[in-house]
């Protein structure tokens, strides 16, 4: 079975490598840094961000996470070269809307029991000011022993309705 | 102090907003669904992938990892109306370089031992086979609780040589 998102998945995929021209990239970011930024379906991160193909990694995660996005650094920074890490938190981001309690009880109440028990110690890592948690974010990396103090650090805010980023840290 | 990579963020996102003419969209993903991919710089993920500004969620970590990824995949599932997953992993990932082995001795050796014991029961979800990777991580969400058989999941891998997705399962 093939849903409509899964054939638009493959027109639209065809369509982009008829006119693929950039197969030789090699695997480490060309300008050796990586953006964290969220999973918000308003984020379009190479055209808003001004990353052309091959130049950064690209983390993304329901609010911008740099504590959910460790892993993924640590792999860009030891194995890839990365040198600089910018973490870009947005207005409008869904994470502003909830605490802990509230996503448990959801779960609870929409998929019953086995399925809370099953994510019980989750932290949802959601937030209750935007600019706090992207200086919070921007320090909790700057904190961590396997980040070098040599690997620049910097905190965004984008704006969903003008399209505008805004430094904070 | 501002960096290169600082700098082009600014000038390039000065020039995007200067042209950007969505600024109402909602927070939901207006397509209901969620793109789960890898970090890699490679990929361009609207373009390649045909997604829409405010269609889909775009969730990125090393590896496209779907263990990774699960608390952005509840949120958006249980808070935001996702109701399918389209998870792609690609050639000539990083992941499939090295081992849990290798990582944590890259560490040791290039940052010491109190970043090492920092990170010690850290998995870096290396994976030694692509095709496989993908089954097994969509395996691993149609047996999450929290994940309903009523979203449908699908396996993807994308082509850094040619540009073009395969669907695996």
């Amino acid at each position: 079975m093939t849903t409509d998102i899964q054939s638009n998945l493959e027109a639209k995929n065809g369509a982009y490598a008829a006119e693929f021209t950039k197969g030789h990239l090699p695997l480490p970011p060309g300008k050796e840094y990586l953006v964290v930024t969220c999973m918000d379906a308003r984020i379009d991160t190479a055209a808003a961000f001004g990353i052309d193909l091959g130049d950064a990694h690209v983390i993304r995660n329901a609010g911008g996470s740099s504590r959910d996005a460790l892993r993924s650094i640590l792999i860009s920074e030891q194995l890839l070269g990365t040198q600089e890490i910018v973490l870009i938190k947005h207005t409008g981001c869904g994470m502003l809307t909830f605490t802990n309690e509230d996503a448990h009880a959801l779960v609870q109440k929409n998929l019953g029991p086995a399925a809370a028990a099953e994510i019980a110690t989750l932290d949802f890592l959601p937030f209750p000011e935007l600019d706090q948690a992207v200086r919070d974010d921007v320090l909790f990396l700057q904190k961590q022993n396997t980040i070098p103090e040599s690997i620049a650090v910097s905190g965004w805010v984008y704006s969903v309705e003008t399209g505008r980023v805004r430094r904070v840290v």
